[in-house]
């Protein structure tokens, strides 16, 4: 067995039997997510043109970007952007490759960046127009000579490019898996076809003490399908009546209360409520960044194992804070799919800056399980597992680059 | 008692006894650590020039900032900056103020921008000149609407802008404090003094398996201190030296083991080590942000509960992810030194948007102790301090302003 | 007559009877002139949405720009561009009007520069494409107390907004119509459907020396079209045909010689030729600024009466060095034109700042002609068309805002 | 004779007796003048570090910038800078530079163009802060490969950037030389001394109808130091007094009446008078761009010839935009001063690109002589004085970046 793998039993109280947990999931819409989603794209548009160009993926790391909230004048019935948001993406990119042949070829860094960051608002929003409500940036240099000169000393397995260390879990919990799909549900092409009024920024927010639970969700609304409060409020019952059916479907021995944007003020001559032009909070003062959002099971989950690399953006062939996230990711799934008698797994993975990817400095995985008797056995097989794992770490990067794997 | 309060026994094995235990800590002069002490500063003197000059805390939410790496030509014996780092602070701030006499007052954002960047440059950093190594900038709006209701409508306690987790624990574990303080004791002044070739930038990376600890350093140097590789030698072993010092002393039961810069290659005809002009690896293309680094305690602890908002730049009125994870912090440290038999305990405080700052949906508290026949007389102190501590919450706004309490 | 109009004979040598003459255009395509065409599409847009919306022209003045000129790989079939060109607007606007009713509206700024910006790049480039190859972006502020009191005082007749000077000087000479021409001839329709390898950036400098004329004409290519450097030696010969036959239309007492990108190294290993990617310089690092190209009457004439006044961008109501050029330029027009025996004017106008527009300091009107012994009818026909003309200057406001009257 | 030299008899009317003259000076403290003095301080800096690493001027051109005014809050006795001034210089500038010996090297621009900034605005500010009124930045990308291979082919004499014309005169008529000498007189040491209240950012306009003139002056003043209406009234007198006292010994010949900020409104209950902060209308919302100024004899003259080239920013050795423009202003004063009977001169110069800078297309010079009988003498020693100047213009380099030349 490869030194660096440690499994132990897990033996803390399981997060859905503890009396309280909070959950808590940004979607596709929230500031922070469009700013991971943007350099995510961009990370992957790079890698699939190097990959065609050069036939290999070269430094890069964008796992920085700020997002500029705008501002609008809003109002039931519509409104208008007034400052556009604006979307810097930051970091180092190898723009300048010196060929096999003596010449020196260019990568035309511009167009990536902008249609990556277009692409992505065309793709996902409905009223935010990215010719005229976004402006695209970007600052980007050449990296520093020490670690370039580590990603490129290896033949076959990439070195590390840090000390850094990924941390996942399996599986949700229930109260997870209902917080992130009553977000994936809200922004489902169906739902938006149905109620076409709720906007692309929701958040959800899920706490549970015992058997009951607080759902807050923070949606968005569109201002140009609402035209009065009347109109709002109905919205608002047809989001909880769609959430509290999914709720009871998902989590049926939870008492799930829904809250819907419960900072609204709705009665009186001056309601105040959540109406935005193009959907998403960004538009009026709401800034993002970079890895402040979703870890890569789409959660943000503060009792559980977390790390604060930011995945997004980071190169998928030597950042150990992309990769060993995804692959302990990966693992703790595996473990519990696959691994008889394996209730849940913990995996932290730590590497150490300047060796291959494949050696970490240390594999910890804690596991559960309600037949200890067998505990040899699975500690066994998840030894094996997570040696194999490790050992085609390398995979993963095609699937990160062809988008198989998400990071937020 | 407060129907939010749950308090509840800690029975999961302690983080010290796990078989593997990582913690990090980025440093001060880490681009990340900069760009949350930057936008702090900036939210302090805002909020000391608010109340100044209008008696009272107005809106204001700095929690954004990109800090863009510069580029140097660096080598033995020293080097020029070529291109500048460049820090933009992003968010919302209350810049016109509507007076009781019916004028309108205006507040000098900019210098207070400029002024707090350059002070944090010069108070911090030997080598990095706030005139030709650093570009400020800023980008800030008015907030939006809705949340500048909440935040006006209360007279008395302010309403929570948001629902979000705040959560922390106490006491630090002994690698816990080992990296912690392994950081203050390089850049100490007495530190810099003796070794005045380290640069402010040192990320500290640490290690346990079992009493085993590989304590892994990264710590840029002083290029124009360190004429050749012999003396870059030298340097390292010095402060290896100086850190096994201290292990020693701090825990005596480990084996630590010292890692300085391993990326680095030392032999042959091209060496390549952890040079900087400025100290700081932001010179040379690393760039940074706010709210990924530290967490209020100064460390980064993948194990234990983590929350993923940034307190460093939110304004230290009613914004719950500085406030209530800042309240958690303390929470945590009192139960552990005031409350008899308290050994150990994790704190998780969850606001609600719009509610007074006082009225959490819920704090739930974890406590360990090795006297479970006390267990009533435990929960019920715990119980009472939580609930006072809350009550009295509004009393951490001028800590923080006054910078009694750090938060990176 | 009014005491500010002064009526003299132009006794100097006519340009066109000197020795030697220089002219030059800076055609639509270049920085410069991208410059000068955003700004004043961007002031024409927000004067009609002031006027649509509050029957008003509101204060602003845009006339600052800078276009950051981006980078390129280009070569003989085609290339990249790698970095876009950055199009940043700059200056006043007024973003926020209190209404009648006591409420405030306000004005999408935004998105109106942002349109402009992309339809300007539309409408008069095929290959440059506004999504990919242009950052579009804008830095503005509401005005200075001062003038902004200025420009409210008036209830009719708008207060001059700056002490400035209008120049302009009728007919153009033939060299001057024969390198306007040039220029409106290559970027003509017709020509780029008959010879598209032309791209847009085309700059003409004309030099005549007795009757003998050098046509120095800098004409960026479309790579794309042109795949190897004898399709675009062919190329400069068409060009240079087509605009000798120009020429000998035009002026055909002069001998023109037509030099198509003098620069060009044809020959040997390394040709060294102006392909471009997009049909404009600013693709690789040609920057631009408003008001550094052609005057109101499209030219540059170092020769003639000049201001250093930018129009583009101004603002059309009270903003002096854009109404009073305009003005010169169309009482020098209407003199050749409308009064008998007047062969050519020069015109300068001079504002005072706070002063009606209607009450310039003075008027100074140069008048030639042959027929001396009609000076004074000539000089008091020439003194009532100045004073009506300039009586009813505010109508050219309207003629700016609707696009009937270019200035560049 | 070289066949490029043209001389020519000067006949039109002296510009000192046509009925009406027009000249303008913007001081070193307008926008327009401070972005010209910091890109020439930084075509400067640079090309003294080119010069001295590595023994000759490399390619650069700086002459594009923009300052975005800031904002204030200002009344009698001070104020406030609420947003500072931007300054953002762009252009081109060689970085990488390849030496003998294989290597690279690289250069700082980052600190110069910083460095200029500040020292601009040190050495000529006495209530500009740059630390807290001044945000700087640039954007330089290396140049187009075109222009690069012209600069670089040339051995000896450096060959011409570009197709352009520099202009220029001699000598300055009366009214020039007093609303130049206006200008230098107020922003004096000993007139600041004298009257500290007056600001550096003055504007003179002068306006002479026969004998009569008005001397339009608007001057910023310090609001610190002025405590309150009456004293600024009394500020506006001593200027008011200080320039009729240099009228009357410059131009003793004229009636001179000198009018300071007429746009104020200084009665009533809300004066509206030219307060300033720092010194500068750019304080508060006051754009200004390079190249939009006084042309290289410090004045603007709509009746002279004028190029529209911006002197400022471009590089010493082939820029012709610079080059000839300042050895047409040379030219002009030499045959005023040296050339018998040569009582007056207009000088224009035009180059051919990828020509050496010491063959011109067309050196044409007008001389005015009251000794016509003199004219063959006359005529040929104007072309000897020219051909030799023309053949010694790569002297003017050196006087350049020494500042020997001053360009606004």
């Amino acid at each position: 067995m490869a030194k660096f793998v440690n499994v132990m039993p897990l033996t803390e109280t399981p997060v859905y039997k503890r009396d309280i947990e909070i959950v808590e999931r940004k979607g596709i819409g929230h500031p922070d997510t469009i700013c991971d989603a943007v350099v995510d794209e961009v990370s992957r548009r790079l890698s699939k043109y190097y990959l065609e160009k050069f036939g290999t993926i070269l430094h890069h790391n964008v796992d920085k970007a700020v997002l500029i909230g705008g501002s609008v004048d809003v109002d039931f019935g519509g409104g208008d952007v007034l400052d556009p948001i604006y979307i810097m993406v930051v970091g180092r990119v190898t723009t300048r490759v010196k060929l096999d042949d003596g010449g020196e070829a260019e990568v035309p860094i511009g167009p990536i960046v902008l249609s990556a960051i277009r692409d992505y608002i065309k793709n996902n929003f409905r009223f935010l127009d990215p010719d005229l409500h976004v402006i695209p940036d970007y600052r980007v240099r050449s990296g520093s000579q020490d670690l370039r000169a580590v990603f490129n000393a290896s033949d076959n397995i990439p070195l590390a490019n840090d000390t850094s260390v990924g941390v996942s879990f399996a599986p949700l919990s229930p109260l997870e898996k209902l917080v992130y799909e009553t977000e994936r549900l809200l922004n489902s092409k169906e739902t938006k076809r149905e109620i076409p009024e709720i906007g692309e920024d929701i958040k959800v927010m899920g706490l549970r003490r015992g058997s009951s639970v607080n759902l807050t969700i923070a949606a968005a609304t569109i201002a140009s399908l609402i035209p009065n409060i009347d109109h709002y409020k109905e919205v608002k019952e047809r989001v909880t009546e769609k959430v509290e059916a999914l709720a009871s479907k998902l989590t049926p021995d939870y008492d799930v209360n829904v809250f819907v944007n419960t900072a609204d003020i709705m009665d009186g001559d001056a309601p105040s409520v959540y109406l935005t032009v193009t959907g998403t909070s960004s538009e009026a003062g709401d800034d993002g960044q970079v890895g402040r959002g979703n870890r890569v099971n789409g959660l943000i989950t503060p009792f559980r194992p977390m790390t604060l690399e930011a995945a997004a953006g980071k190169n998928p062939v030597n950042h150990v804070g992309k990769i060993y996230t995804v692959l302990a990711h990966r693992i703790a799934d595996l473990i519990v799919n696959k691994i008889e008698y394996a209730e849940e797994a913990y995996v932290e993975i730590l590497s150490q800056i300047g060796k291959p990817i494949t050696e970490p400095q240390v594999a910890s995985i804690s596991v559960r399980t309600n037949e200890s008797s067998k505990w040899n056995v699975i500690k066994s097989d998840v030894e094996a597992l997570v040696e194999e794992e490790i050992s085609k770490v390398i995979t993963l990067t095609q699937d990160l680059v062809n988008g198989k794997i998400k990071v937020y």
